[in-house]
């Protein structure tokens, strides 16, 4: 039986150690350090960069190698978070239970340190990429494509600006569903496709680990909207109740709590089935799509 | 005798149909493609652009080839100055002879217009160096390397970082000379340098281009900071007197407006000096050294 508790703990571990190394050594002073270090150190779960490392070992690669992308896709995720908490935004004071950016700092601030993490993740990339073998060099530009595809006007920012514009906007499962894969999916879709390419995985493989992603990308969100609903904001440290006062469009108003928890596990049903080809190197994979439905933060 | 105006206009011309063509293709809906139009069509000098196509030429490599990594500089160079020009920052609300983009739409939508042209720019980069013979893969990673260091923590952001710290505080000359060499020098230097990268100079050819590059762009800030006192507001698109009004550390107030020139005259001396290894294809990057001291805008 897999262990995804000690797993998650490990690999989370390797993060955060790669994640401090870069910024320590990516910010000039202190002025960029503290707000990067902050922000960075309050923590999170880490599942993006957790998805990229387990889609490389699935296809037989090396953890050390997907470690730079599982980094980098986490500093893209932390940035947005920052923006999206600022006051012109989601206006958020809470964030992985500490005082969000904005509020420890000021918004300048918080500003600066979004696009200082946004950057950064393509410094680490392209890093990463120039200390591969030569021969590698395409795929490591590859993999900063479509990261930087995920996080563009094609993907999340797409997203965040159509959730802004559809506040009070009534949506069908559609459109709600769009919004979601542009703006959640697309980078943990990334994640899954870097870490494949990373380890080398075939095409075939890599095809397969697309539908698993997009089939917990959109699952991890039918479960944020319920925990906004019914989870305890002291395990989650971040507010509840935030998407009714936001009058968001969620999966509980549209389609009630009990569809939404029968349609989570629905597609972490056809999570696991794309994963069937794998052996039991994919096993992280699959105890992280379950963990994905029943997590509470 | 170079004929500078042509030049110019030329490359911008190619420049502004390069930017047009990318934010089209990289923007999913009208949505951000409305305010990420404006802010590039808002036009601007395209220095860094022209930099770098001229000093891929000035090594004999194609216009062609640094198109990419021109436009991916202006699109860096273009989301600083939206991110800058918020209310939580600089506050200003004319840029480029427009409302600034937080005044023409919203504060939201200007740090989302932000996001999507620094991610926009690795996406450009990334995009090219994959289109690139795959022995190439090398050189565009460095490239995607030097703007990204160029752009963050070690470089525009800590400058930037440091001139919000700075208001109101007196600085030396080193101090503000280090502040402008991270938050406008190194994006410049990052500019010639990726020119001259991806037209394959020498590295003694190089060397001499990063010289050029750091002599004009520090001059380029003090005649900056002149033309914010002596700058005539309807040719520059741009309010003056604000550095006074922000009590921000500027060569005319710490020499005086007498020995600012002379300095700037100095700086471009040495620029020009730098290239005396070159033969007439660098006559573009001369000439742009002159035009950086006689501007008025």
């Amino acid at each position: 039986m897999f262990d995804l508790k000690t797993y998650l703990e490990n690999q989370r571990q390797l993060i955060d150690n790669a994640l401090t190394d870069y910024i320590k050594r990516f910010c000039l002073s202190e002025r960029m350090l503290a707000p990067v270090s902050y922000v960075i150190e309050a923590g999170g779960k880490r599942l993006r960069p957790v998805l990229c490392i387990a889609a490389c070992t699935a296809v037989g690669g090396k953890t050390s190698h997907a470690l730079p992308a599982a980094a980098a896709l986490e500093m893209i995720h932390t940035y947005s978070l920052i923006h999206d908490d600022l006051p012109a935004l989601d206006n958020d004071l809470l964030r992985r239970g500490k005082p969000t950016c904005h509020v420890k700092f000021d918004e300048a601030t918080a500003i600066l340190t979004g696009d200082a993490l946004l950057t950064m993740s393509f410094e680490v990339l392209s890093e990463a990429g120039g200390e591969a073998p030569v021969t590698d060099g395409a795929l490591w530009l590859k993999v900063i494509n479509l990261i930087s595809n995920a996080a563009g006007c094609r993907g999340m920012i797409e997203g965040q600006a159509r959730d802004l514009a559809f506040e009070g906007v009534k949506l069908n499962q559609d459109q709600l569903e769009a919004m979601h894969r542009l703006k959640t999916g697309a980078l943990i879709k990334s994640a899954v496709q870097a870490g494949g390419l990373i380890g080398k995985g075939t095409d075939q493989q890599i095809a397969h680990l697309i539908t698993y992603a997009e089939n917990i990308g959109l699952a991890f969100q039918v479960i944020d909207d319920l925990l906004n609903i019914k989870g305890d904001p002291s395990v989650m440290g971040k507010a509840v109740g935030t998407d009714q006062l936001h009058q968001k469009n969620t999966y509980p108003t549209l389609l009630g709590i009990d569809s939404s928890e029968r349609y989570a596990r629905q597609l972490i049903d056809s999570a696991l089935k794309a994963l069937t080809i794998f052996d039991n190197k994919a096993d992280p994979l699959r105890a992280i799509a379950d963990y994905v439905v029943h997590r509470n933060r």
